[in-house]
């Protein structure tokens, strides 16, 4: 029943916090030391990344990989009704 | 400078939260809908999961993957000195 893959959800973070920090996407896999190819098919959701790319990339957005999976999952994750 | 990739660590905290659930890796496998194989080497630490199948991993062991994570990241995170 889930609807969008957390991988999609993942790849808006990873966006959000890309631009808020300033780096294109060339930088940020240059820190995250990935392909930038890779970058832009995670951030676009295309892309399921391994648990090991995903901790690189949030170490190089300065962001713990649990805060930042945080920030992908859905806002209303416990809620079980349609209010 | 990174020692055991995340992967490896994630391997031993699924084991261990696995163990604990009472649960056999056939069973984990089947609850979250993937490969027994695939659990199997996951929790070796020989396969580096996708974010999905994470996902798909802890909540079958009804748990966050924000907190699984967590439990697989090293004690001294944040720590710089030797002591």
């Amino acid at each position: 029943m889930s609807a969008t893959p957390l991988s999609k959800r993942f790849g808006t973070a990873v966006r959000r916090r890309r631009i808020e920090a300033g780096l294109s996407q060339e930088r940020l896999a240059e820190l995250a030391r990935l392909h930038p190819t890779y970058v832009s098919m995670v951030e676009r959701g295309v892309r399921n990344p391994t648990l090991d790319a995903a901790a690189r990339i949030a170490k190089a957005l300065k962001v713990t990989l649990p805060k930042l999976i945080e920030d992908a999952e859905p806002p209303d994750k416990g809620g079980a009704g349609k209010e």
